[in-house]
């Protein structure tokens, strides 16, 4: 298999303040330094990065590499808990969307505990910082080899 | 009567993948399809289509023509259940503007059943598939003969 | 193909005050009036008006005409908010339903937006006045045009 | 004045009952016998007693008389609190209406305490037994008097 | 019998403006006017009026007659909907209470359908106007008489 | 003991489909084959059927049998749900009303879970098909002649 | 066939208690006392009785027993309106279980009327007293005598 | 102290149809009209517009300036009840930010009542049309100046 | 024009604590003192101060300087919440009264969130601190001689 | 320690009536009776009684002693359920104090189960009739002893 | 009387690490050391402790003790707010049940404020730490006494 | 560093019957299958599985090993949604637990949606079947390592 995996980090509203705001919940380096980081444990496989505050340039996003990236890693931010339309985005499009949050949305306000797009993900993580993504990875490879097999 | 009647038709977030997505609920070939046979259908009228993914364009769009459109056909997709930014936009305008969903909302998930748009609409029409916006025009049409009575 | 296609009519509670109720809300003429003018555009077709107060006898209508018309039009009026059993008697029959409201429902009371039979039937129309019952006859029209394709 | 004002007492569901269920809390004697007693306390007006535990009956009932009426006492029973069709039908006349419950619905269940039609109605009475019809007369015929000033 | 039954009427916040607030809902003239007539309609029986702006002292009047009055008619206003204290005073008390309201609250915003004092009265009126007090009072003296039975 | 027991089935709206509608939840064979056999399991007791689409028919039924019947059972179908004045009628009655649902009402719809008149039956059973009925009336017999002792 | 039907009769927290506790309700016999009459009713099946108070062991013993049973009659008791284990015990497992409740849960407190279990039961009996466990065998036993026409 | 404080007037969706769009809630002139006005009577600050009825363009305008702007004045429209992404980007920032609504929010429909922004928000002014946003200002000086001293 | 402009400031429960009472949220010093100041800032007009605790004797105020005042800030504290009776007194009344909360009652508990009053108030101010009520004074002067134009 | 300490017991609306209202709740004598009891077993301590039924006066009272006593015992009655102002006065002072109620609050009706002075005491004692009073006192002085320590 | 008053103190889930878990709301002593204390203090009775996790064993518990005990003191920890099966059992039981919470839970979470089991027992005791146990007992001897006389 | 790390994983009810219950869920191999791989993948720390239906051992065991693991991998299975118990239990231990749902819980009934433990946990992982255990594997030791920096 030559052609390399190519995997699609997108992140949603206020998370380009990574570093900057609210250091208590979300830790004091921006998400472009971890994604240095991350390329270089994913070597492998090809890493694209994301982030918009726009809810239209998220789905307009996501319907571009939708049908022929190999998965989707998406932080939706605050759109998480409002927005249908995204959620229908991710319905619409073919290939796996996995949603993470940095923090422990459920120990936080009331309102970040419901989800519109969690349903159409295949699965999701919270609460585990940086490494959420790093951990969302993984499981999209392994979802991959597994259909190799 | 020299200057032909000008409808719009504006189609919000997704609906750029009609004929892509959930083909079981939304069928399988393109609103640009469609779009054609509605202008043959339709000769005697300027009909103008526009969509958008982004809330804040749809809004644009709608302030931009709806002071001297002749009516506005609009299928809002997901923001009709979320936006009441667009509600205002279509009380600010003087245009009468038509809603229309493709699906029957009302047999999909209850979120659906809410739409903040329709209180500031004329009508509107849900459940009949792309036939909806010809029914639309149908009506804005039957209106501006009455006006000319 | 001899035998003319029978559409059916439904008017629900209060529907038969037309042109004396709330003439603000539904306008000033009788839907008798209304009714005439329908089947002189639709000559090619059988069209059977049917109205009661009596929800028992709008079921009892929806079981007798419901597997052999090739299509009810119905507005149910307020019962359109309370009957769970007339909900049902339309998923029991085989023939297309579509719900007619003359008035914008959406933009009335709050208990007006809820519809128990919305799900049942194939779509509906809101807000258009009288010319919704033809739209939805135009619609059962084309549906009727595509099952001969 | 020749002729004799009209005033209608329409009962809903379960009223004919009256004398034969749950005595604690409607009294042990027929609204009959009690309307026996009525009329001639109020000899100079013509009373019109009417009972149906038709929904629809009592719809059709207010239509026919409540745009030649000089008043309807009704008593909707359970209708209450569960038609919308029947608060429509007392919205759709012209001669007023007031609504009276012979017992106080609001020391019952939680879903008595809600009253579709008291909105629709000039006032209403609760709690005072069978003197609750009198009462409403008398509230009636006060009405009509000071329409003649 | 000798004594003169002794009947207050009891008015809560805001109603000693009447004939100055709101005219278009509780009409022009004040209570004191009303109340002479009233004085005059029953001259048979001790009419006592009591107003307060003041929950605390409907309460002590309410506890100071409770037990000694042959009725009192409450029309408690706004702490209709708000005073649990006001409901249990009135459960305390051994003479029968009736509730008035001027004005059809049903008819008015949600927050004003709610009693939390009718479960606890005998009975009530709504919409009926000053007329509502001397329909009270006529409810009140029916039921003296029934006991002197 | 000459005179045999006298057991009633009721049955409320779309009933009189059974074996028509939605055969995957109410099975293939009509009411009345099934009541043949019900007949012929229960030869020393009187059973007589009775259905109706309107909720004022069944009031009226329910009224007329409920005083001298040895016990009802009743499906009230989707009035279940929405009639109180049915629930108002079983209260009324003096036999015991036993609740039948042939399917599984609680593995349905949310708004089939509420049931207005449950409390007011003696008991009831859902899910266990035209064999409910069968049960019931069982459980009445063994209600009589525990009288007998 | 040689092998008897086995039938296990399941009750859950408190209704060890029957015939002590709360006798207006459950009535002051005990259910070993009831179950030696119901094995003298059913000599041809095979009755085996559990009761436990621990949620875990009522869900071990669902788990135990549910893949060779003829069928599971369950009162749940108070778990019926908490346990979602328990529902999804009784998913898991392969046999049919009725669900069984001797009071009429629908007359007494709210939280009574919803049962997690309802739906993953073939069906249940509600308020019929010790006699519901009869009639729920007798309902598995009809079913099984279907299942080897 | 040479440099002049800079504050941002920030306006969302719809607010560039003042003086066109609903002219009985907003009043009839255009806010560029009034921020002219508003620039003459604030001379020794530097004041800056900004206007969007994009949700994401207002975040990254909020980004862009929270972090050196002396304050910001944010009238948010329609977003102010919807979006938690604009609630997140107030608190990301460091500069104070004060909420205007130009109509009594508070009179006008339910929806319009919540505010996911206030909570993070220094404060805010309602209904006291383009008045509020001067008073915003002053507020803005006034924590300035106490800066200061 | 000789006569002073007459502007009442008047503050509910608790609020007399002001420098005593949860000095984190309203600040350490009392309002008496802040009242000096005001005093001082506005002496072209006439300041009154009025605070109570009690319910009634806000309302009393209210009716007493409503008719003659040329406007009222009120902080009505906690009553803000709770007090239908007070909103019924502001709009008997015919002067304007602004709201006015020190802290930001939007960052407190969820029912600090609602306010009876604020719909019949021409607007309102929180989060401001003291200067809250310097802003609704100023806001009452612009609208005095706006009305003087 | 020469000084005595001074607790006080504040009861609130209708509890004047102790004795008198409600004897199946409350019991049969007066609060004043038991009151002479409780300073015969607490004679080292001294013991102050007040009682309103207005709100406002239960607040001034606890600011009066709140920042000096030893100690409150606070019965709110009925404004328990309905008074933030008496929940902000008890934050607002520095001395403890102790829910109490006479009755089981929570074997009452629903409205009777929320507390908003509950968080703002130290703690509470419900339906331990007047033993409660006691009880609090004896809590109070155990709390003093440990502050000595 | 010879024989001592048994009294047992029952504690739920999670109390076996008092003085271990969150000290900062529970205190830092274990339990078992402060039942030495307490049994010091009531020489003349027997108390007896028992704590499970497992609601199971409480129900258990107290269907063993509760028909020959003097009194239960029970803390059902986070069962209080989910149980119904341990509040039936309560009300099974012949013996008086306190309800004791160490923590004020009316100060913690929304879901702490619910208790199924408060209208069970006789009355209950929160937010006074171990002293509530103490105060528990007094109440149950207080009434043992009065029993006596 | 000799010792090697301990990790505990703890399932909840009816996760026992992986690999025979609802296999299109939950796929068709046991839990025990599994885990055997996953030690193989971590041999150098100590791997140790636990299960249960009961509540109660659930929490006894988070007791047991909370204080001296050096991470929790809790798959709570229906006490996810329905135990504050467990959720308490998590919060009083000292070492860090992350929550694993084998399903998308999201996807599934609302009930499945609300988590009690999830504020209590570190973070979690859904939908991602067994996969979601290694990952929440990979998380407690990538935070292990760091502490270790």
């Amino acid at each position: 298999m030559d052609k390399k995996l190519k995997i699609y980090i997108i992140n949603g509203p206020n998370l380009n303040l990574l570093g900057v705001r609210e250091k208590n919940i979300y830790g004091s380096f921006s998400f472009e330094d971890y994604f240095e980081k991350l390329k270089i444990s994913f070597r492998s496989i090809e890493l694209i990065y994301f982030q918009s505050n726009h809810e239209g340039e998220l789905i307009d996003k996501i319907h571009e590499v939708g049908f022929n990236a190999d998965g989707i890693v998406l932080n939706a931010g605050a759109y998480t808990h409002t927005s249908i339309a995204l959620a229908d985005a991710i319905k619409a499009i073919t290939c796996a969307v996995v949603e993470v949050h940095i923090s422990n949305v459920h120990a936080r306000e009331e309102y970040r505990h419901k989800s519109f797009i969690s349903k159409n993900c295949v699965g999701g993580i919270f609460g585990m910082g940086m490494e959420g993504y790093k951990l969302a990875i993984d499981f999209l490879l392994s979802q991959k080899s597994a259909d190799f097999l």
